[in-house]
């Protein structure tokens, strides 16, 4: 398998964010955005994320991304790239056009996303550029909820494997009228019986999601494992295991796997119907990171947490490399905080790795001369970006 | 009012986290402690913010900050330290008794807690030893559900004033009882009006809770103000404002502001009796922290988070120090990552301040040589603590 080269070389925004107006050429391998707090470093790297996913991570609405200038005044933002992979020049842009609207925020938005200048659909806009970002937020896979890691799983699963998305929307569906059946059978109209029905289509769609959640842990936990043990300079051991919501480990042979999910099922029955919610099955499974064999999340510090969640996104950099023919673009947003001097310098080491990555922090201090020299210095200030000489 | 100088002359752990045996003096102003990731630097100020609130601050169970060995071996765990109240000298002191268990860890811990060798209860404990602690779990703040803004409202006034306290158990209960309620006239086994009696112990209580929530706050907005401007270098203005469930700002005069949420709990009624919980007071409500009067929760960065956050800490210093006659030893856990120079300089200046404070850091390269100069420094390698020279 060859694997394209892919990086890119121009990124454009207007009334994005803290953004007017900005128009910037961007060089493969490592860009290094230095700023002080507050200046603008996350939106740019959201941004750019923005446009591999064709929407924003972080906040509720996409509403606050839009400068108030564009709604008084020009009335549209945008965010757009030129992607070169290869020999070849893609733009994408997504657009949002403003129109004022008698809601609190005074305005409504409306999103339009092209490529080459076409109309297109979310859907086919995803895929044409693959990021990897690791922003302070993804910490949550540690320190976070267990539905937190499920997404986690969910989402990287669903960029490599169409079916597993579809499963999973059929599953929740399935797993909802079934919620509604068991609230019936509590109220005593409708009969314990009608469940086998459901039992079943549940077993089955459980049964797909569980065993290709446990094989892209195992791929994660395989991969990340030397990573995580040179970023922390072979001091440190770490794997993921799956944890069940049924206490018991799930059998990976899918006939074995479906008849386990089944029995627990009828032998969770009663408990089910007086909760009226299905206790055990994918949508209450979990997983576990552990380092030097304790629980990360109970056991492991801040910098421990950083490191191993690193690790992780380098290793789906590796899985979304090999399913997709590129490499990611690699989005580090001020990770380089709270980590040692040796953390950071393999860190920095393994993004060299990527062909194109781009590394925000507001402790210039705390990246080597060397490794400054290597990369293309970028100064941020109120949304304005400038070159910085060595 | 006169403040005494307080601080803490020796702290002493044993198998507490990842410190099988430490014994170590510190002297008054700033301590640096510096080291690696997971070596025991958060541990380190746990310890010290357990004797000053007699439990964790994290972690769901104390169990897992015993370490193992004393479980096999020793039995037991300790985290200790004597203060100096001016000449006077007191020794605080916590036990883990622990005995093997038939559960998950293999054991069961028993606390003890004692004055100068004399048991006593945790609510006599409390009070000796006042610490503000900042880790980065705070910037749940900003970031956070209001749940955890209102339980950062809570702890506070409830440590300088007892009746809120009181208060705020009554009116979990009442309000549980009324919501009881709610969905008993929901199934047709209750009347409407019997809702005028638990409505009107409702809204007494809300009435003080949001009273004296409101008080505090604008308290420490005014306090954190000036704070926050220094340490943003006079560049952004932060401010913070009650937010009622009402969407309508309480009176502040407690006669028409039991009026107005008695007219507001009969006129959301219907709403409440479908739903079968009350939907407005003191335990819906949530407040806001502004930055250059944008709403920070939706748009400040993660710099300008933790600055407001630390302004807050500064603020509600100020305020424990005001009520209780002594100033708090500060505790700053990795504070200065993801902080711009300006920033961290002008942070580091206002803890000369305090007459104790600790700050961990695992990057030590960017705290200055003359503020290091004047601080007693210690290193930190596997829970193992030592002097370090300049």
């Amino acid at each position: 398998m060859r694997i394209l080269i892919i990086h890119i070389s121009n990124l454009s925004l207007r009334n994005f964010r803290n953004y007017q107006n900005l128009d910037i050429n961007l060089p493969d391998k490592v860009t290094l955005l230095m700023g002080n707090n507050g200046q603008g470093k996350s939106n740019f790297l959201e941004a750019i994320y923005m446009l591999s996913v064709a929407k924003s991570y972080r906040g509720n609405t996409e509403r606050d991304l839009i400068t108030e200038g564009s709604v008084n005044g020009l009335s549209y933002s945008k965010i757009a790239c030129d992607i070169q992979l290869q020999e070849k020049s893609t733009k994408l842009e997504i657009h949002y056009q403003c129109e004022p609207f008698d809601n609190k925020d005074g305005f409504v938005a409306q999103k339009f996303i092209k490529i080459n200048g076409i109309p297109k659909r979310a859907s086919d806009f995803v895929g044409n550029l693959n990021s990897v970002l690791f922003s302070v937020a993804e910490l949550d896979l540690v320190f976070g909820t267990p539905s937190s890691r499920r997404r986690y799983l969910n989402i990287l699963i669903s960029q490599i494997d169409k079916i597993y998305l579809k499963n999973l929307l059929d599953f929740q569906k399935i797993n909802s009228q079934r919620n509604s059946l068991l609230k019936l059978i509590r109220e005593g109209n409708s009969q314990d019986n009608e469940l086998s029905y459901w039992d079943s289509q549940s077993a089955k769609l459980a049964t797909d999601l569980i065993i290709k959640r446990v094989e892209i842990l195992e791929n994660l936990s395989n991969l990340s494992n030397p990573i995580h043990k040179e970023m922390s300079n072979l001091k440190e051991n770490m794997y993921c295991s799956y944890l069940p919501s049924t206490k018991e480990i799930y059998p990976m042979n899918p006939e074995k796997c479906f008849d386990f999910i089944s029995s627990q099922l009828i032998s969770n029955r009663s408990r089910d119907i007086s909760a009226g919610t299905t206790s055990i099955g994918p949508h209450r499974d979990d997983f576990q990171i552990f380092i030097n064999d304790l629980d990360s999340h109970r056991f492991s510090s801040r910098g421990q947490a950083r490191t191993a969640v690193l690790a992780l996104k380098f290793a789906e950099a590796e899985i979304l490399k090999r399913s997709r023919n590129t490499t990611p673009i690699l989005l580090l947003d001020d990770l380089l905080s709270e980590l040692d001097l040796e953390r950071r310098e393999q860190i920095l080491d393994m993004t060299t790795m990527f062909d194109q990555s781009i590394i925000t922090t507001a402790e210039p201090e705390i990246i080597s001369q060397s490794f400054k020299n290597q990369s293309n210095l970028l100064e941020i200030n109120h949304g304005e970006i400038s070159e910085k000489k060595t």
